[in-house]
């Protein structure tokens, strides 16, 4: 069974590993988002793609989702000491991934080339794809103007209040090589519960995309639980651009895209409002055997969700 | 008694450390070689600035010379297995130096500009001055071709067969701020015991800068000791130019600009030799205390060395 995952940060890493332990390496791509990638103290920053493979090699800091395990930060601590920004958590160990991939690109390599060789010196076994090659930022439109995604995010707390998103350059981008084949092929398209607005929306929204999806089994995993995100902004989003953040509202999001949806058993009663199969599941993954399982029951029920 | 130090890296940064130690911070300017800046992993490296600088702070690593005191490597670690060029040992507290003096030029300010911010955050009494905010990058000439000095330095550790040097652009370049300026009011200009081809004679190539010299007390402190240089390439340099190196070597390469010079004790007998005022010192600094003695034996000496 050949499966994509299509993942932007912490919860689409989680699922990825338990889709990852639950499938043979080569069965598996995640295609990562990547309109949060930035330029910070000349250093090309993506942090999805980092979240994700940091949590697929088991690099990943177990304890935040993001960065990297028995982390040190001197260069931060003495970054802040000379009045440097220190807005976005530098790691040591981080920093190494950043500095490398800003000599690989400058000296011509892709993102997905500079991914690959990362991927294999972390012993990293599905293929993980950036969304593209080229740049596609995201920028958040604000009540305080506009804002690139990391600048909202991080530096100002997702604090402002969002009236829709942007993802400047979409239209002229190429998908990076293989995305297209890998989702034309795919028996089951899982969309992980990551932030459908600015985490999902950005792949989708790379020309041939969407319809290199048709015809297949498409499933997303909420990422609104009870009316909360997990993690991250995406329920004040949907609060914000005037829509009830729930489980329902991320089905719709995503209307005319899938074949399956999945919800979590706190959410078993909105089961009735959607209008495609559902499967209600434990989706909250607080360990690796949770991530797991939840990829098993996830595959089962995307197996059955292929369009006829 | 206004004072002027020329210094390289780490024996000059420990008789300018001498210097700070002897005089109020107000009487002293370090004009340092930026020769050997180069740019690595797209950060903008001054290994020399950084050593006058760590040292004047306290923060050098006592053990080296160079680097940062109770340094851990942990980013270095992570590019060695991603597989990236690990010639030049980035520390993790440095790579916060490198870091901010990259984004602070690239937003703008001069290398000047940065170092006197950096001083400041540090807690460094004496202006540092580079020789020059342009780019001036020291070639070595060699048998295996024109190597960038770090390349030769670092990565070639010194192999190669020196045949020369230029100093590239350094005919349309121009002094930092302040740098002709203090030479011309300084009371007494000491070349610190660095190398005379690749720390010094850079600095001496700057336009104006041998002119404003004129008419002061000029003191070098040689770095070759015993026909040997205490630390780097000086003699190999020496020898593979043709010349034995020595004390006397040293004080001939300066003709013309010095009022007097200093040689280790182990050097006496050389005296008879140089046509200048000498001092005999016991040059090689071995702790703090030591760099004071020294500072103190040739701001004496200086003192009675202005041109008639």
């Amino acid at each position: 069974m050949k499966v994509v995952a299509l993942a932007g940060g912490v919860g689409g890493a989680k699922l990825a590993d338990g889709l990852a332990q639950a499938l043979p390496p080569e069965d598996l791509t995640v295609i990562v988002n990547t309109g949060d990638d930035f330029n910070h103290y000349g250093l090309r920053i993506c942090p999805d793609l980092d979240t994700v493979c940091y949590t697929l090699a088991g690099l990943a800091n177990p304890e935040t989702g993001w960065g990297r395990e028995g982390e040190t930060w001197n260069a931060l601590e003495n970054l802040n000491r000379l009045g440097g920004p220190g807005w976005f958590r530098l790691g040591d160990r981080d920093l190494a991934t950043h500095l490398e991939r800003t000599r690989r690109l400058a000296a011509g390599e892709t993102l997905s080339q500079v991914t690959a060789a990362f991927c294999a010196a972390w012993g990293v076994g599905p293929r993980v794809l950036p969304m593209t090659d080229d740049d596609v930022p995201t920028i958040v439109r604000t009540d305080e103007g506009e804002l690139p995604f990391q600048e909202y995010f991080v530096a100002r707390q997702c604090a402002p209040r969002v009236s829709g998103f942007h993802f400047r350059g979409a239209a002229q981008a190429t998908p990076a090589p293989g995305v297209l084949e890998t989702l034309a092929a795919a028996d089951a398209i899982i969309f992980c519960p990551s932030n459908p607005w600015v985490s999902i929306d950005p792949i989708l929204n790379i020309p041939g995309v969407w319809d290199a999806m048709k015809g297949r089994a498409v499933v997303a995993v909420s990422p609104i639980v009870g009316g909360q995100a997990l993690k991250g902004p995406a329920a004040k989003m949907y609060a914000e651009l005037g829509t009830e953040p729930s489980a329902v509202a991320v089905a719709k999001h995503y209307r005319g895209l899938l074949t399956g949806f999945v919800l979590d058993t706190i959410d078993a009663g909105l089961v009735s409002l959607l209008d495609m199969p559902t499967l209600v599941a434990d989706t909250i993954m607080q360990n690796r055997g949770h991530r797991l399982r939840l990829a098993q029951e996830v595959l089962e029920f995307a197996a059955g969700r292929v369009p006829q």
